[in-house]
């Protein structure tokens, strides 16, 4: 019987720090993943599911809805503009996915699903928006924009005024039977791109929110759909650490469930960063998942057979 | 025994004329899209596929792509942005077709599948672009830009400077197994659409190529490839007619195949417009389909019932 993962693969599985964000270097970059992911899915003992992080596409395609005022072109909201990321970096996933399969004489079906990921219309975050995005403006022009388009605008840093949206907690998956069904068809499915889409449910109809998920809370979501064996965060870290950065730090090999939740309500693992990441792979086990694993992209293979990254683990 | 249908939806489903495209106008033309297709759907004796233009959509993007330089945020090539307007109109018609059905009380799954459209690398299309694409320059920008990027331009009708793109034929639907299943499994599946992101095969790999493939034609193999009986088409005009706009002119109703065929070399349908909508129709009776219709928008019912719009059959 093989096991089910779910791979939720971090920016830098698309861009590396520093880039711009042209087509050459993301293909390259999703090239490089693809043949990771492939070593996987050929591996015998897996099936696979694949989710990503969208924040240097959403933050490029905020920036050009904003330059395509000069022609008078209405810029999208966000999330729509979540939408057109998981259809771009989709794309390029499935298609160096299916190269890689092809290379290696594998015919497979490899299909990017269009995701929206439910939350809470009375998700506190709504009250409380923390997440910066788009282009940074001058007080003016913010305060401008805050007002015509009811924003809420933060000044970041002494770098300029900028948008900040709340990033609720993803409850469950719209498409979810969808997924399911198309796992259970042996294709390889990539889904929930960006943390999903986000959508409320009100008067019984869904509605697009101006928000952001975190796309391993939402990569979660999408492991329990699935029913998977194992959640594995692919990041640009070899996995969490106590202590980060400070004296006694220790980077976490094998931890059971007691154990991370005690470092992380002592609060051992940062907002917005490692901090979701280790949230998702507890609830990932509280749910009843084997294992969850913090790895590194590059040692992706190493990490699913438990020689190396965080592994977190139901039993002591 | 449900009959299949594929509905391919013209640009009007999505923008009207004289619109800029914000979301709030895209939304209300999807919702009345959708409560026409739902009409379809929970009649007893349909099961629907849809697919969608994108020349609105994707004609914003671009120039948005383009201001996007002012933040120095690379644009991304067409097959890209195709990928996004997949993801961008998918979304929006998912979640209203979704509703509709709620609305009405039904439960049923609805999804987006990105899909990649297969031409021939060898289409002499390739030689010869015809479609224009994005802003508008002047003689020495549009100059400059088609040294530096390798594009062909063309003099517009004294509008300025334009970049023209192939439009090849579209040949099969690389992700044809992953649709197909969604659809026996009673999944309503939007896919392919702008005409599908255009790939071609080199060395036994799969890439990316700027260029449009027409909706109506990819919708086509669409229909194929999900066994349907019945393929429609569905723009700002109810129909197709001969001698259109001169002495003579005659609107068709129900006409067969050689009789139809005999018009289209005739000349009486326009290239570029009902043109690609005609030879279709005649590929999908060619191909072993009942019946093919053209019709308008907001007609889509009775046309399906046989009572208005041009239908197109293969006896006599």
């Amino acid at each position: 019987m093989k096991k089910r993962v779910v791979i939720a693969l971090g920016g830098n599985a698309i861009l590396q720090r520093g880039q711009k964000g042209t087509y050459e270097e993301q293909m390259e970059n999703v090239k490089k993943t693809a043949k990771q992911i492939v070593d996987i899915i050929l591996d015998n003992d897996y099936e696979v599911v694949i989710t990503h992080g969208n924040g240097p596409q959403v933050g490029n395609l905020l920036l050009q809805q904003d330059g395509g005022a000069q022609y008078d072109i209405p810029a999208q909201p966000m999330d729509v503009c979540g939408a057109m990321t998981q259809g771009q970096i989709g794309y390029m996933i499935q298609q160096a996915i299916k190269n890689e399969l092809k290379r290696r004489g594998v015919e497979r079906s490899v299909a990017t699903v269009v995701t929206q990921v439910l939350v809470d219309k009375d998700d506190p975050a709504f009250q409380n928006p923390s997440k910066p995005v788009g282009p940074f403006y001058d007080e003016r022009t913010a305060k401008k924009l805050a007002k015509e388009k009811g924003w809420t605008i933060i000044e970041d840093s002494g770098r300029g005024w900028r948008r900040i949206v709340p990033s609720p907690d993803p409850k469950d998956i719209v498409e979810r039977d969808v997924i399911k069904s198309l796992v259970e068809n042996d294709v390889i499915v990539i889904a929930s791109g960006g943390g999903g889409i986000p959508v409320i449910e009100e008067e019984g109809k869904l509605k697009g929110v101006e928000a952001v998920i975190d796309k391993d809370l939402a990569g979660e979501r999408l492991a329990e759909v699935v029913n998977a064996n194992i959640f594995m965060i692919l990041t640009d870290v070899n996995g969490a650490a106590i202590n980060y950065g400070k004296p006694g730090e220790k980077w976490l090999e094998k931890v059971n469930f007691e154990e991370m939740r005690r470092y992380y309500e002592e609060g051992h693992f940062k907002k917005g960063s490692m901090g979701p990441k280790v949230l998702a792979t507890m609830r990932f086990i509280e749910w009843g998942g084997e294992r969850a694993i913090i790895a590194a992209l590059d040692k992706a293979v190493e990490a699913l057979e438990g020689k190396t990254g965080t592994q977190i683990v139901k039993g002591s």
